[in-house]
């Protein structure tokens, strides 16, 4: 017994030594705390005397007598009058090993869709506007805010979103979300507690947005697309009756890039009117337009029958879960309940530079400075695809951050190319993954041209090219 | 009509000189669409043409076309060949009025429970980290992470939570979330959705907790406290046999401010360990202990059977929206899942920016002087109610950021002394709000201690003293 004590004595020592800043006794604490998880004192073993303990350890009692009254409260140990301290009788589990990391393959070139050029945050002016949010802000600014947002990006953001965006926004009727996955969310649950049933969503279309619909219990109905952008003349027909919303990417539909045509626009205002139904707009790149201004958004049209969101993953980062809608005044206080009920706000500090960016100019200096770049890095796609494989045909470039690859239909298929890409370290996203159901599908390749840092772009682009060249090889023409 | 195009056209001045930046037509469409929003231009009106517009405007025929074609792709104009342009026929809506924002009455002096000394809030070593973290971490940072949150956090969290908490946490078991609320409301998803129908919650306990519990579908059974904390023996009888979970905060009860008792803990772990049930341990100020050291976290002693939930905003603030689950390994997939289609992630700056305040014991340093300031306003508290009313008891002052003030049954209840606290600007909170059922309870108040700033706290105590030495003159004693 005094062997094993002493043993133990010496792992307390290791533990003391280890820690000089929180006492004899902390270390005394945790020792025995580890020794009983570890199972190294086992259920119900009897404690040494706090008197003997002491000695051992060279602490006074008073030590080890207030660390074991620490434990028997913290309920480790027991403490009977008359029997001494033992070991609590339930079993402690041992600490359970750290699971490995998920791997993920890095590829050389990253060109799938999402994400904008990370190397080119404007970290200094964050930085700046950090510094002048936390130097002149009241403290205020740290506690709980309206569950919509601070008041202070809702009212710079409806100045920013009316004149960049054409959108009719009052900042009563903004709600600031974690990103725009929580925004569409947030409308799906306010959706299915009013009794909503299905949500018509464009076919092709993120597969993870159906998902977030089809987890608030609604069904999801597949709306398709054609090159006017989405098929809104149908939602007055009979398979959408059941719709009471429609998600749509007006301004540059998701994946296939094309900007939803003004009779389209039209359709889809003349049935959220007559039918109540609501519009969700995805405004998700509306920034960056290349051959001509910026589509205004559809809820300027409309904004009784749209919830217009918006978003800084694409202009800043996606990474600071930031964005925005324009809602609806009908919807404004269900959606804001549902939001503080979710997680009270979206942090305030991250609100408060955003807003300081925009009034002093950084965010749309920053956004044209862009604009300019993806510009050129389209260009550049363009130009090399047209004069290394002629026969690709190249889609939705007039916006975005992302072109669609047609594929003809007698040559290789996604599966094919891709695996090739993947040879030479290229990821790319299948269009594959975005249809509603599998079928007989048009194929393409969704190429992201704002992931690779500046540098990498001109040798992303060889591989890619490389790739697309290599294509009469693996096909039967 | 000539002349009403001459009133257009002059505002449209005014809209081009208020816009120098953006250019003459960007003015020019801003302000057509202007013109039809507001109903200047009513549906189905028809436009001068590009060279009337052009001449009246000194402008280019081009600008003008371009503009038309411009709204035209929007949806506001309609062309046709041969009848020239005009404005859409859908009668688009006024711009809707800013509604008034939320009229909250500010107390001259807020007692209310919940938040802490935000004058205290560490903001240059908050700024300090932020560079840290901006100048030296890669882009990578900026991008979409693991749901669970940034790896840096949790592994910091991981030593933190061990060291200061007797937490027994893997990195790959944590989950960083958005507060308290988004954490509590993940859990009750996860468990609604693997079949459970309700979860135990302490009674009184936080009501805003309960609602979250109960829009994920679950029902609410009450858990009753007494001076030992929750009644967790309570548990294995019929009563609870429905309940998959029980919500409880073990350190500090809230609102009672019991430490959970010794036997109470292992009752809890117990029932859980027989019944497979889990317990959600709501660690909200378990860092502010006085009297003795911390409890140690019930999870530390069964890591399988607890989700501990820890957070920020305590700590350092509310409106940072962080917040951290140490999950059992048999939960952490679906929690994680369930955070991804939430909100994808929390923002990272922010985890970062703790990690690093955690790491270079800023946050420690921060916690400790937080402490000793808490205990000396509570030392106050106490020493003043004595002098001053020395009938009211004051309970749960072990830790936290508030006590109970407990009232006699024969004298005024809560109502009475909250409308004299009103008077005085005081703003205290009544223990009625936290039963779960309406029914002849012990009437209390809670004194949160930590919302005045410093040098306001002596004055809030002499009101505080005030309006409780009014109590005989309004009370039959």
């Amino acid at each position: 017994m005094s062997k094993d004590w002493s043993t133990f004595a010496r792992d307390l020592d290791l533990h003391l030594d280890l820690d000089t800043v929180s006492g004899r006794r902390a270390g005394l604490e945790r020792a025995l705390r580890d020794a009983i998880r570890t199972g190294r004192l086992a259920p119900r073993a009897a404690l040494p005397s706090t008197r003997s303990l002491a000695q051992h350890l060279c602490m006074s009692r008073g030590t080890v007598s207030a660390a074991y009254d620490q434990l028997v409260t913290e309920g480790y140990l027991v403490a009977r009058h008359g029997s001494g301290t033992s070991v609590a009788g339930v079993p402690l589990p041992l600490a359970p090993g750290a699971t490995p990391g998920r791997p993920e393959g890095t590829p050389r070139y990253d060109l799938r869709p999402g994400r904008p050029d990370l190397t080119t945050f404007p970290a200094a002016a964050w930085l700046r506007a950090t510094r002048r949010v936390l130097t002149s802000a009241p403290a205020e600014i740290h506690a709980l805010s309206d569950p919509r947002g601070r008041a202070e990006l809702r009212t710079t953001l409806a100045g920013y979103l009316g004149r960049a965006r054409g959108v009719l926004a009052v900042p009563d009727q903004i709600v600031i979300t974690s990103g725009y996955s929580q925004a569409l969310g947030l409308l799906a649950r306010v959706l299915a507690d009013s009794g909503a049933s299905a949500v018509a969503m464009e076919d092709p279309g993120h597969p993870f947005h159906r998902e977030i619909v089809r987890r608030a219990g609604l069904t999801v109905l597949a709306l398709p697309v054609d090159d006017g952008g989405a098929r809104t003349d149908l939602l007055a027909s009979r398979r959408f009756a059941d719709a009471a919303a429609v998600v749509l990417t007006p301004a540059h539909q998701y994946p296939t890039g094309e900007t939803l045509h003004p009779g389209r626009r039209h359709a889809l205002t003349a049935w959220a009117r007559s039918t109540g139904g609501l519009v969700i707009e995805d405004d998700y790149d509306g920034e960056f337009r290349y051959d001509r201004q910026p589509v205004g958004a559809v809820q300027g049209m409309a904004p009784g029958n749209v919830a217009y969101v918006g978003t800084a993953s694409k202009t800043l980062a996606p990474a600071l879960r930031l964005a925005w809608m324009v809602l609806p005044r009908s919807l404004t206080e269900a959606v804001a309940d549902t939001k503080n009920h979710a997680d009270a706000h979206t942090a305030s500090l991250g609100q408060l530079v955003l807003a300081d960016l925009i009034e002093t100019h950084a965010y749309d200096r920053h956004i044209r400075a862009a604009r300019l770049r993806y510009r050129r890095r389209r260009d550049l796609l363009l130009s090399r695809l047209q004069a290394a494989a002629p026969m690709a045909v190249v889609s939705g470039i007039a916006a975005g951050l992302h072109a669609l690859i047609r594929l003809p239909r007698t040559g290789p298929g996604e599966d094919a190319i891709l695996s090739l890409a993947i040879a030479q370290g290229l990821a790319l996203q299948p269009l594959a993954d975005h249809w509603h159901h599998g079928a007989d599908h048009p194929q393409g390749l969704i190429a992201g041209y704002s992931t690779p840092p500046e540098h990498a772009w001109p040798a992303a682009l060889d591989t890619l090219c490389a790739v697309l060249r290599q294509r009469p090889s693996t096909s039967a023409r």
